[in-house]
């Protein structure tokens, strides 16, 4: 974490505010934010001059001397494009936003293949980005951002990405290759900070200054927002919801190590338990959803093979869950992703064991609600990234 | 996390600078800081105001025109007594400074009891701050702000204690009772949250600004400091890494939950199980402590069961250690506590475990150093939350 948080800080306070409430008084931002009125006054000259933010005038109050209008103010929608890429297992989605953070357009292409080289992925964003921005006759020149999310192990600050399922190899510095093919500065970050991110700017999490995003798709994962941010560990990574050890030497997860969440509650765990338990001819389908849709159709149908697989993942959920309440104490977490259609399955138990694992004090315990994703939200997290990554650079420019 | 937190960001940022390069120039803050000239301005000057910095004068520059001695800023050491005091199973532990941080006393007094009411143990507490300042011509009336630390699940904001070994009964306002008992502001947090202060204020983490505290004693804790101050969970408690689960069902611990990683390697958790698998005549001593040391001796003569049981231990603390750094990304994790010269015997491991369950991306893992401690430098650390309480209220007045 730089040096820098603290005045990037109230800076992202005072922008959080005029964004989550467009059209505002700088009297009225000092007195929600407590940060001091000379403070405001410095930052909001800063945003006006950088173009982030404009004037509009607005209606006198009744009680106003004169009725002179009162100048508010909002962020400067037309100032930027931007866009958010989401890869995903077969296809990628794309939002087109303005500043202010309206959607502009919007498009899922099919990927060619699941994964491939930093390289083959940066052409396929630039193909899908082209393609949702020609209708409205734009190219990716003129996009001031581009945001892209991926599963896997992304330090957002290096732009390296570790390991993902997307990337045939390791360790690829792949912001600065999509940033050389795009011609457009990047921003990267892994699917759940985006989910965190969409949730902050356009969601539940609007107007709230910290909650944490647990996500269940192909793997699980986790975004922390504290302090209207996303807090990313200490390092850059962080945050590792699925890759947090949920047992001593347990079930080997992809990642090559044992006993991960994600080896007791991701697609390929629960499947991997049904093809030593359950014969293939009472499996439907051949992709991952419909197997998992199959394996739920079996345990409601009263299969005990199948309750057992979803009841243990449904515990080890709890476990993990409870773990991330006994460190941050949340007073809000919001459960999204695609597969959180299968959580009502096992919502009970998994309530129940939650209240067994987290610490017992007389208080209300975290709040805990439900947020069934379509893809285009994840774009819109990326279109979020993005929109951060613009702001910081020009924050960090020297003032006028 | 109230959204004060921004602007008391950047004045705890500022004072912390000043503290740990005790005579700084305005524009050196800022220059180190990366907080605007501006800001750095307003801030010291508010902080002047309040008496909690002094101006002192250093000679000047060789390069500066005319020679003008520079003006430096440095804490106003005179300015405040505070006192610190540690409850601990037997003894409470006081130490008082002056606002530069320096020792002025300390004092060690024992407790007739381990366990009793809030009252008696505020009596208990006011006895201990007498006994230690009376030999410096002082009484309790004569400090500032008082810092009072306690295992268990403790609200700084709040100021209750929700379950403490030391107190004999559950939910209990604490602070309020001790303010009321002492005249003095006080403020209260778990001992594991006195340790992270007292390495940020005068340890390892001097200059630091994201280090995590982890420390075995009696029980297991944990205290995160993000950009220069302890992160407490966004509701106040958090943090608990004693009662995060590392079993599912797993052993019972104190606090009545199952599968804590306290289960396993507090005190008393080693203890049961040398109660099942060794004769109490193997075992030397009466206190926890010493059975500890026998229990280690055994292990070293080559007793199973004894390396068992600390080999268990181990590879928990290891699980637990591994998701900290799957969720915060730290630079550096600072283990300590009056038992880690324990964790000597099951080091190794410890590490060789700890590298199976981190992620494995290729980056320098983070550092672990050990830190064995005295009860002092708790009671310093109890000191050191006076201090975080008196500059919070100080700077919470209008100014001047």
């Amino acid at each position: 974490m730089s040096p820098r948080t603290d005045t990037r800080g109230s800076r992202r306070t005072i922008l959080a505010h005029i964004r989550a409430r467009s059209g505002i008084a700088r009297v009225d931002i000092a007195r929600d934010t407590g940060i001091s009125p000379a403070t405001v006054t410095t930052v909001t000259a800063e945003l006006l001059a950088k173009g982030l933010v404009a004037e509009v005038l607005a209606e006198p109050d009744s009680g106003t001397k004169r009725g002179r209008p009162r100048v508010l103010l909002a962020l400067n929608s037309d100032a930027f494009l931007l866009a958010g890429a989401k890869i995903s297992n077969n296809h990628i989605t794309v939002a087109v936003i303005d500043f202010g953070g309206e959607l502009v357009a919007d498009h899922v292409m099919p990927l060619p293949r699941a994964r491939g080289t930093a390289r083959d992925m940066a052409d396929y964003v630039h193909a899908a980005l082209t393609e949702t921005l020609a209708p409205i006759g734009k190219d990716v020149a003129d996009l001031a951002s581009i945001g892209v999310g991926l599963s896997g192990f992304v330090d957002a600050e290096s732009g390296e990405v570790h390991w993902s399922p997307t990337l045939s190899t390791r360790n690829v510095p792949f912001r600065d290759v999509l940033t050389d093919r795009l011609g457009v500065p990047v921003q990267i970050d892994n699917d759940a900070n985006l989910a965190a991110l969409a949730e902050l700017w356009f969601g539940a999490g609007r107007g709230m200054s910290d909650f944490i995003v647990l996500t269940i798709e192909e793997g699980v994962g986790m975004g922390i927002v504290l302090d209207n941010r996303l807090f990313r560990g200490t390092r850059g990574i962080g945050a590792e919801f699925g890759h947090i050890k949920v047992q001593l030497d347990g079930a080997l997860c992809r990642c090559g190590q044992r006993g991960c969440l994600e080896a007791y509650i991701a697609d390929y765990a629960l499947l991997r338990e049904a093809g030593a338990a359950i014969g293939a001819d009472q499996m439907d389908g051949t992709g991952a959803p419909q197997q998992i849709d199959s394996l739920i159709a079996l345990a409601e149908s009263g299969n005990h093979a199948a309750q057992s697989i979803i009841d243990r993942a449904g515990r080890m959920f709890s476990l993990g869950v409870a773990n991330v309440i006994n460190i941050f104490d949340p007073e809000l977490i919001i459960l999204s992703g695609e597969r959180m259609r299968f959580f009502s399955y096992f919502e009970e138990t998994f309530r129940q064991r939650l209240a067994q694992n987290i610490i017992d004090i007389d208080r209300d315990p975290a709040r805990i609600t439900v947020h069934t994703w379509e893809d285009l939200l994840w774009a819109k997290g990326a279109a979020a990234l993005a929109m951060e990554g613009l702001t910081d650079r020009i924050l960090q420019e020297p003032a006028g």
